[in-house]
């Protein structure tokens, strides 16, 4: 038969078992975070109608989304989890109570040129908060301060959450007269991370900014401090324009309510220059770093949005969300030796029957394993004791629980630990259990 | 600004949150199962290269297909779990440990016609082994095994696993001189219990089966009685196929095994009828009716494939592998009332500062019940202790935390039965949780 060889396109990350289990480790201990803080799960559809789903979009978005026709419908593969939020809320506004919390951990799809680091299939581990005509600003402390427990969680070393409020940015160019520049100077100070502060004052000039008033910019957005230091900073600055003053207010008020919320002042500090490109942002504004790896660029991001379902409805659902980009940073950290993977295995114990005779009390083994909650393989294959010892070596099992004719007689196991190799002893299977037990610790 | 109507695709699905904490549960019920046996995650890609993922398919599947054209590439939708696995194997055969034991709980795409019970897009819960030239006959019954301690822990009722074996069919069929209309008739009494006897009958003779053979036929596969009694009239028909009696020993040393694997007999049975439509199938094959619903048709069903992976490599890796359609059985159960949703939150308490003078205090205490392992949620609105009672029973929560000066200078809270209505007592944060955890169990 003539073989197709069997591949997978680029950017799309598919994983060996190993690997597997500590992506799931990772995105299991998200979404046990997510949900102490009472979100509530949700799961949207992949496919959608592209009218619907691409009320909003434009640019870029559109250019990378998965869209294609399937009878009379034209439709579209999820490109973010917050639209589809945006429409969902919309769709069920009777049914649900605000201010509605939901997280949502799902593929999402963007058909980009692949390059390292970048993914065309990825999972957006989203959660955002939902209010019914208004939602208290308090919840733009509450989730940095989620996010602070997540990667706290996720113990890949000290991080900073970056926040500023796109108030206090759109009010200071309103301020210097550049109002219908709003848009354009927070897509290119953006990128003063990536391609630096000289490039950054070439594009706002290109963008028609008046020089002298880069250079205003430039020191506006490096503006540094402590976070009590930033905001009165930003108030000797002598601001006279209404929304300026509101975002500094609201800056304040989320700083100091992350403090509150039990978040160390080292844990996040405000940065001028996070403007985080969608344009559907409209106060608060979070981007994520692992201090020892700046690279990585933001792992986390989000903000407030007033209007994103002004496509749907004519109700007022102000929200806010926070997203962490797992397939990326899952990628970055493996790449960069900070998350190994463990046993290739989640089976404590690998059960071994010696031959066709012992194979019922074996089955019995493991079935006692399992009622103790000891996730458990047997081995069934009709092969030599090497080879089936080989096998669980290779497989990663911790211990084997060998299983011949004489421990059949006597009600024992002989229990090998296939990592410390310290020989193996016949133990009972409520002793086996204890000492599987233990070493779960 | 005009509205885009917000709605989803007939064929999908998409919760209400208590619902959707529902499906959860189910899905991590049949995972934590699936782990307990030893089986190893596995996530592949969505979208797939056409030309590999269409390797195999044709007919009824490629008509399905969410296909199309993404810049060069030829892409398609998975439409299974099954065929990347075999993908994914044939890939990765030096990195794999054999027998390969994976699960994969992810979503298909399937573009049929939406009607009641059928989904376009589903969940398929799949266990598979793969061997590496050969596979014990044992891990045949091993699946079921998995399958029934999957549904004793859903409490959905009772159940019976129902299996045949293909090469009993196929060699019944051969022995009758139809050995070139094998596919045709394993399609055709397939249908039995959906189009019952006559319209088989009528259809097996379209086929080209003489008449006189019908009879033979409905009679062989509605043959009845208990496993050994089955066996036996199997064997007592004489049939001098070798592969009949290949077929006929491996249903007996699976129905045994099954047996001391610990399913009781009652719990399942051989069933001649079964022959499953994919073509794929060369063994053992199984299907799995709810006994107070047969109208739901097979909730779980599967078998062995010995050639799977022959479109993409000349390694000989027979399989066998069942798998649940959650989303449908989901659907299925819900709307017959055999499931139904619980409270509209996962989180066991809310905790609810009077004024913003208690916030600090409240977060302290909600800070408390998470370290202690009870999920839990803060109300920051801004809004009178009325309408914050109000959230909390609309939301479903179990418990109300009530902070108020006087707890938060007592270092107390009252805490609210919702459900109960008994009132509000004064309790310590230790009280509190030790009542939170109890309620749990």
């Amino acid at each position: 038969m003539e073989k197709v060889t069997p591949r997978i396109l680029p950017g799309f990350m598919e994983l060996l078992p190993a690997d597997q289990i500590l992506f799931n480790d990772m995105y299991d201990k998200i979404r046990s975070v997510y949900e102490s803080f009472g979100f509530l799960p949700l799961d949207t559809p992949i496919i959608e109608l592209s009218e619907v789903l691409l009320a909003k979009a434009g640019g870029e978005t559109e250019k990378q989304i998965y869209r294609f026709n399937k009878g009379d419908n034209d439709l579209s593969l999820r490109f973010d989890l917050t639209v589809p939020l945006a429409r969902y809320v919309s769709a069920h506004y009777n049914d649900l109570t605000f201010p509605f919390k939901r997280y949502q951990m799902s593929k999402v799809f963007r058909g980009e040129r692949p390059q390292k680091g970048r993914f065309r299939e990825f999972y957006q581990c989203d959660i955002d908060i939902i209010g019914n005509d208004e939602l208290s600003i308090l919840y733009d402390a509450e989730m940095p301060a989620v996010i602070y427990h997540v990667f706290k969680k996720l113990g890949i070393g000290d991080f900073t959450i970056r926040l500023n409020n796109r108030k206090v940015l759109g009010g200071f160019f309103a301020s210097l007269g550049l109002s219908d520049k709003i848009e354009e100077i927070l897509r290119t100070i953006d990128k003063i991370e990536k391609i630096g502060k000289e490039k950054v004052v070439a594009e706002l000039i290109a963008a028609g900014v008046p020089e002298d008033k880069t250079e205003t910019i430039i020191s506006f957005i490096t503006i540094s401090g402590d976070r009590r230091e930033t905001v009165e900073k930003l108030r000797a600055l002598g601001v006279e324009n209404e929304v300026f003053q509101n975002g500094v207010n609201e800056l304040e008020t989320v700083t100091e309510a992350m403090i509150t919320f039990g978040m160390p002042e080292e844990s996040f500090r405000i940065d001028l220059s996070i403007a985080r490109g969608l344009d559907y942002y409209t106060g608060t504004v979070y981007e994520t770093v692992i201090n020892a790896h700046p690279e990585f660029g933001s792992v986390c991001s989000g903000g407030r949005y007033d209007n994103l379902t002004g496509y749907y409805t004519d109700k007022k659902l102000p929200g806010i969300g926070i997203s962490i980009g797992l397939t990326r940073l899952f990628s970055q950290l493996r790449d960069n030796g900070l998350i190994a993977p463990g046993a290739g295995t989640m089976a404590k114990v690998l059960v071994v029957p010696m031959d066709k005779n012992t194979i019922p009390y074996a089955v019995s083994v493991s079935a006692k394993f399992r009622e103790a909650g000891i996730p458990c393989d047997v081995y069934y294959g009709e092969k030599g004791m090497k080879q089936k010892m080989k096998y669980a070596g290779k497989s990663g099992f911790p211990y084997a629980a060998v299983i011949g004719a004489d421990e059949m007689a006597s009600g024992t196991l002989a229990l090998k630990d296939m990592l410390g190799g310290s020989g193996q002893r016949a133990v009972t299977v409520e002793e086996a259990i204890t000492i599987l037990k233990e070493k779960e610790e």
